[in-house]
């Protein structure tokens, strides 16, 4: 917690539970970090990496349902939800359809108080950016330090090779995204313009790759 | 819903998913029905109708989160929780167990926004009076017009023989209970003052014990 | 149950649940009705009706662990599971991707036991019967009574007009389908051969479609 | 795995999923380990440790469903489920309750194949050895190396001092186990008879602990 700046925290839909949620909710405002809920498909076998083909108005229900548990939490707790990211199949997905990406848009647009929209950034985020400004959503755009990329600028999906970077390539893609200079997993360059890092919690070496990466930028912009 | 003036919304943990918990919120809002979180235990298998043995924080936060849902997405639909009322076996147990009681009234009283608790009226009401007082709490006390009364003044536990009441005997019951006459099943004379009466809505027939009971009621109130 | 020669019983992924298993494995027992496991996705808020993309292997375990629940309930109740018939999305989607159908295959092929597999009839078997071959299984095929055709010889999604037919077009379809006459919504010939009646036990007038249905093809078989 | 004899395997109610059991099934056969079904309350949240007022069919079935899902898939296999050992709140409850203990005896001995069912030694077994015998079923009596003992010769409940041991003192307590000198935390002799040892899988220090009692058992033996 004290070497991030924003933790998304998940809702009960592909992983966490009320408690484990209050936990962290305390700890990232022991920590000043601000808190994105982390909304999934229904899928906590699956842990959310699953698609599923559900409707667009009970995506948008299913995403609702999770911000609203979670932030009514967090108020309780003296702090709040600032963001939303999906997570795993739906973050995911709604990169390649653009009816989802509406839904989810849709969701959080129409959610009672207005929340940014975390999605990766790609050398393409035009059509997004538009979306975004018809309804009316601040965008996040987003990259990964600990990811491999495809030439389309994407991640490189679970479970193939080069998917998962080790703590010296993270570090060194992180410097490359800091400075412009991302390539694909097979060396092309991909321009995108992030706003946001992303190191995932659940990696064994998260923190070392955290702190080597704070520790390495943080030289850069000295 | 035109019959009502306050529907208990399931929120997930015994029944409801998040697209019917909307359907039930816009229904409700559009028949200015007041909205109350109907919270469980986390028992989906069992309806909430098994008892669990769950730690105090632990509750509290499962309740705050099943309340945080149904919420958030009222207002992101023009309406609002107005009051929380536990199911099943939680309502149950929480009437016999005070450590029980408090923890539910503690979520209630921590949770971000001023919301009312409704519990069984019985003839020793007292003990909750001044916990709701402690607790800064607005109770509601509520009777049933279906369902027979022990000695006690507690719920016959449904499996038992006068568990629940049929038409005619719900709609005599509802009488005695408006006109303080409310007996127990065995006879005994029930001692109660509620604010609020309660029709189950999954009884078969739960629709025409509602019309008559209106129907008595007005005639007698007329 | 007096009125079928099969039933799909819900293994607890999409419906059911243990007691409720019990409960249809002993009226089925009663009536001499052969059971099937309803294997489907892991997906209990949306019914099994929403397509999940799952692994091979985890499909085939998740397949395996649904079948073996009710069978190893069925035999502690002095019966058997006799088939596998996928629910929902999975069955749907099985037509369509041959991947997934052999998936589908591994799973009842590797069970311990030998179980037929029910699938939908179409036009294009051919390409099933060989893989069935290949499996070592035993397939039946089987049609709709009460679902509309596409052109295609697939039924027409939920949600869409002429989905769901009503008693009368039911019990016409079941006469077209035993005679060879069947049609798709739209008039084209469908040329299948089923082995199988299918009525869905959750359309309010099932067991009046189940009636005529009896009753016109008894006629018609005299 | 190597180091035990047999493995209890989690079905799906407080932990697991069929992809996780396949694997340790398969782990399980590999090491010619022992294969028992760990079988709960229906509570993942809870991982199973909460108690849950069931009916006692309701028990039975949810139990019988457990072992056949466990069982079907080991068969699948090439292996097979060995007995029963319920879990957490379910495994603690049936010792303070007989009438639970006579429903999970009971659905075990009306499951389809014989299997034996493991529960805790303690000072006073005569009257599970009784119930056992009425069931015709086959008891294993089973002590924990890592886990404190009441006066009552009970597991002292997680949460409270003494209720996990650390590596020494679980050796110890291992040692003193095999040579009938077990005592309680509070130091009362505990006479107790066991046929099996348990060291929890989900100890950080299992392995170590698993290792060292191993050597100082073998040790003592030789």
């Amino acid at each position: 917690m004290p070497l991030i700046d924003s933790a998304n925290i998940a809702c009960g839909f592909h992983g966490g539970d009320p408690s484990v949620m209050r936990q962290t909710l305390l700890l990232a405002k022991q920590h000043r970090v601000e808190i994105g809920a982390h909304v999934a498909y229904p899928d906590l076998q699956g842990f959310g990496r699953r698609s599923m083909a559900m409707g667009s108005q009970e995506l948008i229900d299913a995403i609702q349902y999770q911000i609203s548990a979670l932030d009514g939490m967090a108020r309780s707790h003296g702090t709040r939800v600032s963001y939303v990211k999906p997570h795993g199949a739906l973050y995911n997905d709604m990169l390649k359809d653009e009816a989802l990406l509406k839904s989810v848009m849709s969701a959080v647009a129409s959610w009672y108080r207005s929340l940014d929209l975390v999605l990766l950034a790609t050398p393409r985020d035009k059509k997004a950016v538009e979306l975004g400004f018809e309804y009316g959503l601040s965008l996040r755009f987003e990259a990964f330090a600990d990811r491999g990329y495809t030439r389309a600028g994407h991640l490189v999906p679970r479970g193939k090779p080069d998917a998962l970077l080790d703590l010296d390539a993270a570090v060194a893609q992180a410097g490359d995204i800091a400075s412009g200079k991302l390539r694909s997993v097979k060396g092309h360059k991909l321009n995108i313009v992030p706003d946001t890092l992303c190191v995932h919690g659940d990696t064994p070496a998260a923190l070392e790759i955290l702190k080597a990466i704070r520790t390495s930028l943080q030289a850069t912009s000295d």
